[in-house]
């Protein structure tokens, strides 16, 4: 990670640095601080609850749905051998490992039996095979092991953690010589969201309340060592996934500590540079993927910080990654150019912004608006720290990209900014146009009203992009919309079976894969999880 | 394993016992002796030498031989997503754990990979397609195992134990986003096989050189923590392998100490009737194969018990064992009719011979033989347990089934032994007979000739049958017979590749499989080791 080089020459030490780096003398206690906060798991022993069947509906999302046929004794009692196959249904979405034993049911086992087990979050991974692949993500994502095994009555426990509610059990092979049964099934669910969650108020429409639920499960299956952004894909903390979790977590489990293990982990992760990683890993070592930057993700670390201190009060965190803050924003000021509006062509820099998957949106105008948006909660946060003198000139430039933004991006005839060479209509741009504060409520709610019933405009994609759309509408006084907006879009997919929120979302397309493959799609995703945060925090809104 | 239930009724123990068990006070003793005479096993690092293809050549042992083409380099520091299948080869026959190194070679690996391992004994185990599997043993003995794997850098060890020259290697899945190289690939290789062997004669013909040093590699891999039928499968103690076995190893590695455990195993685990189990298991804890019965291997404990005690003076287990050798015996001879022939209807009972593979034999004179060879065998052992008045009717009962089998199953005229109600002429009737020491040498090699030469005559299928001939062959002082048998036989094998020695081989059909699935076949089988021993035991014979 650190490109310092010491190289000893005849008593003489040269050092040699490729790139200094701005966090030298802080990264070893971050991680320290880290690694200290990691929170310990809660481990929850579950056992499946019945047998089911696959059947093809193509009512169903993605055309599957699943029936109960039996109870687990109907796998327990009998030959494998017999039965061949089964599908276990745990009930809930689970996080962690699966044990199970092997019984002898009638001579002594005299080979191995080869087994090969599927595990899937929505019914479709059981019915779509996995080969020949043809997806974009790694093959190795697609939960199927097969196992070799010659250990029986012992209990047996496979080494790969699983994200889960359906678990597939095929017989692949087995001696003629004996039989045996399947028995003991469990799983060891493992979560580090502890706390208890306020119950809703008894007037909150149920499908709000199962909404929340779904929510809730959403994020305490994300909640493991770090904030996962999903437990079956890609197991890691990515920046722009933990903004939206740590908010549920204040209005939900309130693991602070998770929070400020995460802050400090990307912290010490940071490039050398000081520019912040998208995402990084726990093991065997934490380490970031290197040279993977996401400038509206690393921006939105100052927000997240922001928010943990107004939550905890923990001042001691904040001034100590208050560098990283600053840098955040130092980097992506320099890409402004002489009016005031960022433009990526400033800098001969590779430049990577997600806002959302829909590749034909036009970031400019909402990278504006998040950069905006970051300079005033970093304003707020250097206000809570006493370090206004350290970033003076913050707010003015925060004013000075409104007022350049309204002049060159806003269309006052319509009311709505557009974006880039195309001038392209997007809700992505009034929606972090909105958060930035640049419109006021009524305008907030004209330019998003035209966004949204325009026919060419972009719409977003992601659950991720909808947080944001709600988050503008609330900040609009869009009330019921937002209600609406929520209902339609969660409760959709609620509707559709979904025990946990997924990664890809769109009503109208079950098979969206921005993976050319659905069943590799995250159906646990912490992106997906913010209703709850919205429900708690809003409840006059969301609660009656 | 003893059927005697206690149980306590109102303070009062009834005791029941379903049958009594013989071996009561031994059995624990026993099985400590065989737990303290367990070797520790050598462990040899083994790198793979370079890197093969396969050729399909009509010409060679199943239809394919394998063609280096690079060495381990090319597979170590090169792109393994671009080179997507490797087979390395080891050069030899191995028993062992296998590990690994997955390095990323650009950027951070941010996905699983999913890889095939296949580990072959023979290029057509790597050629023939495993499914759909339409072999009768269990699928799952055949070594090929997918991984999932999310560790780069350490050392990866797949946990099941492989038997192999060949690792095929295929790449099933990789994230798009990193690449990889697969590096240091050892076998962590193991064997009980510690001392060394013999050098031959300068005047052993080379062919016999090949053929003794592919017999010591054969029993080497077989050797573990007990003399193993075959490392690949099916990986435990079978009397009738172990009887050879010891037999090799006392003419070269000399490991008395793993003869001793195997014969306290079987006899620990004996039934409670004290008739042997044709087979044990060492794990999870010392068990056998319950009610698998074979009578010509029970009576083999008896032969293997004397060569042991020959071989090291061990009086102590020797009396030890005593009550196994009685027990035997007396249930064999329960089988006699009143002629004094061997007749499996005396007994209401099932009855598993084995003596070869082949369905056609008719076993009954075999059976006859072999009963004689383990009285005769049995009286020596009372002799240097200075036991014979226990047994004083045996050598009387011996030569009542000699004369019988004359009168009852022998034709002068052709000077052979005809078995069972078809009159079978078998080769294997009259090798069991000449190893009784119902004929002369030269009633033998008449016989033995008269049964080889006939085109009718049941021929001998396994190799372990083979070793009953050539054994008959020397005693009848068929020398030259013997050699060109050992040299045509045995030396097929070499001719056509083998590495270590197979369970399965007939000259005449390469695709030969007791299983209906020839890649299942064991090619590193204990029962074809033994030219070793002849070669060592009889110098005369095959040193020059």
């Amino acid at each position: 990670m650190k490109k310092t080089l010491l190289i000893l020459l005849t008593g003489l030490f040269i050092v040699t640095t490729s790139a200094r780096d701005v966090y030298q003398t802080q990264r070893h206690s971050w991680l320290e601080k880290a690694e200290a906060a990691k929170p310990v798991l809660l481990k929850t022993i579950c056992n499946p609850i019945c047998l089911l069947k696959s059947v093809h509906d193509s009512n169903a999302f993605q055309g599957w749905k699943m029936e109960r046929i039996a109870d687990m004794d109907s796998l327990y009692k009998v030959s494998f051998k017999t039965k061949k196959e089964a599908i276990a249904d745990f009930g809930r979405h689970l996080t962690g490992n699966i044990s199970f034993r092997l019984k002898a049911i009638d001579n002594t086992p005299d080979a191995p039996v080869r087994l090969k087990f599927t595990f899937a979050e929505v019914p479709a991974e059981l019915n779509t095979p996995f080969d020949p692949y043809p997806g974009v993500l790694s093959r190795a994502w697609l939960q199927d092991e097969i196992m070799t095994i010659s250990q029986f009555d012992d209990e047996i426990t496979i080494p790969r953690r699983f994200a889960f509610r359906y678990m597939k059990i095929e017989l692949l092979g087995a001696s003629p010589y004996f039989d045996f049964s399947i028995s003991g099934i469990t799983c060891t669910a493992t979560t580090s969201a502890i706390g208890i969650t306020q119950k809703l108020a008894d007037t909150t429409p149920p499908v709000i309340k199962e909404i929340n639920r779904v929510s809730l499960e959403t994020l305490k299956e994300c909640m493991q060592s770090v904030y996962e952004d999903g437990p079956k894909r890609d197991r890691r903390l990515w920046i722009g996934d933990f903004y939206l979790q740590s908010q549920v977590n204040t209005y939900s489990f309130k693991n602070h500590n998770l929070t400020k293990r995460c802050l400090y982990l990307l912290a010490a992760l940071a490039a050398d540079d000081g520019q912040l990683h998208a995402d990084v890993f726990e093991t065997p070592i934490p380490h970031p993927q290197l040279g993977v930057h996401c400038l509206d993700y690393s921006l939105l670390f100052n927000s997240t910080l922001l928010e943990y201190l107004k939550t905890t009060n923990d001042k001691e965190t904040a001034l100590d990654l208050w560098p990283v803050v600053q840098n955040q924003v130092k980097y992506a000021l320099g890409f402004l150019n002489g009016n005031n509006i960022f433009d990526p062509s400033v800098k001969k820099e590779s430049l990577w912004l997600f806002f959302d998957w829909n590749d034909k949106l036009d970031k400019t105008v909402a990278m504006q608006g998040l950069l905006i948006f970051t300079l005033n909660n970093s304003c707020q946060l250097a206000r809570l720290l006493n370090k206004e003198q350290e970033v003076k000139e913050w707010a003015t430039i925060s004013l000075q990209m409104i007022k350049a933004a309204k002049k060159e991006m806003f269309v006052p005839k319509q009311g709505v900014f557009l974006s880039g060479n195309q001038h392209q209509l997007s809700q992505l741009s009034q929606v972090w146009m909105i958060l930035s504060g640049a419109l006021t409520p009524s305008e907030g709610q004209k330019a998003l009203k035209v966004a949204i019933e325009s026919p060419i405009s972009i719409y977003p994609v992601a659950p991720y992009a909808y947080h944001y759309l709600i988050e503008a509408m609330i900040k609009c006084n869009m009330k019921n919309e937002a209600k609406k907006l929520l209902i339609d879009y969660w409760g959709g997919m609620v509707n559709k079976g979904a025990d946990t929120f997924w990664e890809v979302y769109d009503a109208k397309n079950d098979y969206l894969s921005p993976y050319s493959f659905y069943p590799v799609n995250s159906y646990c995703h912490a992106w997906s999880c913010t209703p709850a945060y919205f429900i708690q925090k809003y409840p006059d809104i969301f609660q009656k």
